[in-house]
């Protein structure tokens, strides 16, 4: 067209003179509330214990519908009894299940989930989503949530140790992809987590030691207390004795949970990239994905703890009787502390990867002094291979070898 | 194990006395502050224009890098300006190319944005990811970015009118799943949105009237002056007069981009479901799914807005003269109202999940007149019928024909 013939929209007068160049600009300014309860429950299958149901907006007599995505091995042992509680609150349960170990924390996993949440035609808001299991199955569920309609409530019910203290009570959610931990996921709160210890008596006990290893890692970067309680307690940890929950052990979760809630809530979105939460998260990734036969989660977090607990002493942070008392504790809950693979140079490529993802800076946490975090952005190949040597060589109450010059 | 025999942990003195049963209760709160700009820019790729190398962190002196994901159709026409304004700012940026059709709105479309930035090993915060296009490929990016690493920033530029006003400026991310207009998806606010209406010049007309089609719902559902001037401008909107862009087109573009940010500003994670601005979103999803030949987002809005000015005037909350005028206004920019396969039943089942999808209730938003809103929650079926046929058989100016009883 000419532009010269046709009638030129600027001839109509506007309603209001607008600024020219440099342009025009508008700020969208909101605060999304994050709002969510942490509870420990106990006999959360009771069928008089109204509170899951509560929680899925029943209880009140009327029926009501939720989507139940389940772990596989948690399905085996409770469906009766989660089967008979919703039908004692008249809760029409659609069950969902998946495989809660750390291989089928994939993509295609998550969006099966959202295919269930589709065929139910579960409501945008009022219906709820509930997920129990393992922290793998309560990471891809929440994925799947928050990706559904961009967002529907669930509910946490972990059934492991390290979900119940761990994984299962902050926001983040993720799946593995491309041979990288949690490369894609969402930060999205669940409306509640619910705690039962009553679980824990099924569980095997490496995956006691598992979960052990994240509540070792509070101990180690804020709580010396629990550190104490947790060297008091080494020998009497059992998935029965966690399950009966008496007070000692009552304390040891619920100093585990507050500790994590107390790092996570300032800092739900991580805008502060230094998290003494961390620890042992450094390296441990890239071993989780590669070791074979596969580590658990807490045992690569373990077999990095040890890392940063000799980085620690090697630096001055860390008295010898404190290192050899970290290092015991590890042994004493039966967690590696070394493994073949975890190389210098595995070592190396990890802390590339995590300086990446800490957005250029290697915010290494280190403990100084058992209960208290510091930063380090210095880390050098050599440290990393003396720390190494350091774990490798060590044996309680043994003098300390000479790892290398100046420490 | 036996626990009469096995030593009993709870021998050991808990440092605190814990609340028995109920249980334990932790409350988490806090809240996720999003702050963005959407501004609109001539000239941002001139080369001493510094807005976009500002916002990708450059512009100071030092290289730095950027992840560029541009459509298809904007990367065969810019690619040369691109390149020049981010050598001229030392930007290096990592090019990828994606479809910018709907078709193309899936899932692994997101998933390969993300495998570029791994690939690229972008910095989590510092480095930024810049998507240029449509609405389909910002949707595809604003996705992907929200998932990777759970969250890295990002930069929108729209190049399509529809971009400009309304996909590009919201929070809104989503990708197409199962038949299923956005099934998946997340809120993930940009950094910035940079409207540069020099990028209409090259747009095809079909795709200036898909964009005037969500222009025209903003004027219905909150802004009589911008009816008005719509109005007064339907001749003379092109790709060269929106390009060119003098004080009446600026307005439009101004009054369409203010009027929806205030109405995404105060409900941006919509946990009001009532929205103005889903007006024309009711009906349209399925309809564009489905249409073949496909219907361009707009069109299919159009159809349904269409029809929800007929239900409208035959509720008696728009005048015959104004109902005229709307739907005049809609052929006006060479808009559908009709189309084949916009029947009752496809009404019907695309008014159940939009039911759904808005927690069980229908909050369907009409026109009280031109520029204001009222919801609607009881339409029948019987109503749809009505609505239909009223469209069908419209011409401007004619009587009312007799649709139905008590009407």
């Amino acid at each position: 067209m000419s532009t010269a013939t046709a009638p030129q929209p600027t001839e109509v007068k506007p309603s209001a003179d607008l600024p020219k160049p440099p342009g025009l600009h508008w700020n969208v300014r909101a605060k999304q509330p994050v709002d969510y309860s942490v509870s420990m429950v106990r006999g959360l299958l009771d069928l008089e214990n109204s509170t899951l149901a509560r929680a899925c907006g029943g209880g009140m007599g009327k029926s009501f519908r939720c989507l139940l995505v389940i772990d596989a091995a948690v399905d085996q042992l409770y469906r009766e009894q989660f089967a008979e509680y919703f039908e004692r609150w008249q809760i029409e349960a659609h069950w969902q299940v998946v495989q809660g170990d750390e291989d089928a924390k994939y993509l295609e996993q998550a969006v099966r989930v959202t295919e269930a949440m589709s065929r139910m035609g579960i409501l945008r808001r009022a219906e709820k989503v509930v997920a129990v299991g393992g922290g793998v199955v309560l990471d891809i569920v929440g994925f799947a949530a928050s990706m559904y309609r961009r967002g529907v409530p669930y509910i946490r019910v972990p059934t492991t140790l390290v979900g119940q203290i761990d994984a299962g009570i902050g926001v983040k959610t993720g799946i593995n992809y491309g041979h990288h931990k949690n490369r894609l996921g969402a930060y999205f709160a669940p409306e509640l987590a619910l705690i039962d210890p009553d679980f824990l008596r099924t569980i095997d006990p490496r995956h006691v030691a598992n979960g052990l290893a994240e509540i070792i890692k509070m101990a180690l970067v804020k709580d010396a207390a629990l550190f104490d309680l947790l060297e008091a307690t080494v020998g009497t940890i059992t998935p029965e004795t966690l399950a009966t929950c008496g007070s000692a052990l009552s304390e040891v979760l619920s100093r585990a949970i507050s500790g994590m809630l107390d790092e996570l809530e300032p800092n739900l979105w991580e805008q502060v990239l230094e998290r003494s939460v961390d620890y042992g998260h450094t390296f441990s990734p890239s071993l989780e994905l590669r070791a074979d036969p596969p580590l658990l989660h807490g045992e690569a977090v373990a077999v990095d703890m040890a890392i940063c607990v000799a980085l620690a002493h090697l630096r001055g942070h860390l008295s010898r009787h404190d290192t050899d008392r970290a290092l015991k504790l590890l042994q004493g809950f039966q967690l590696p502390i070394t493994h073949p693979i975890f190389t210098r140079d595995l070592l190396e490529e990890a802390l590339a990867d995590a300086v990446k993802h800490r957005d250029g800076l290697q915010r290494v946490p280190l403990t100084r002094g058992i209960g208290s975090v510091v930063f380090a952005n210095d880390l050098t190949t050599e440290e990393l291979g003396r720390a190494l040597e350091f774990v490798d060589t060590w044996r309680v109450g043994a003098d300390a070898k000479p790892v290398g010059a100046g420490v």
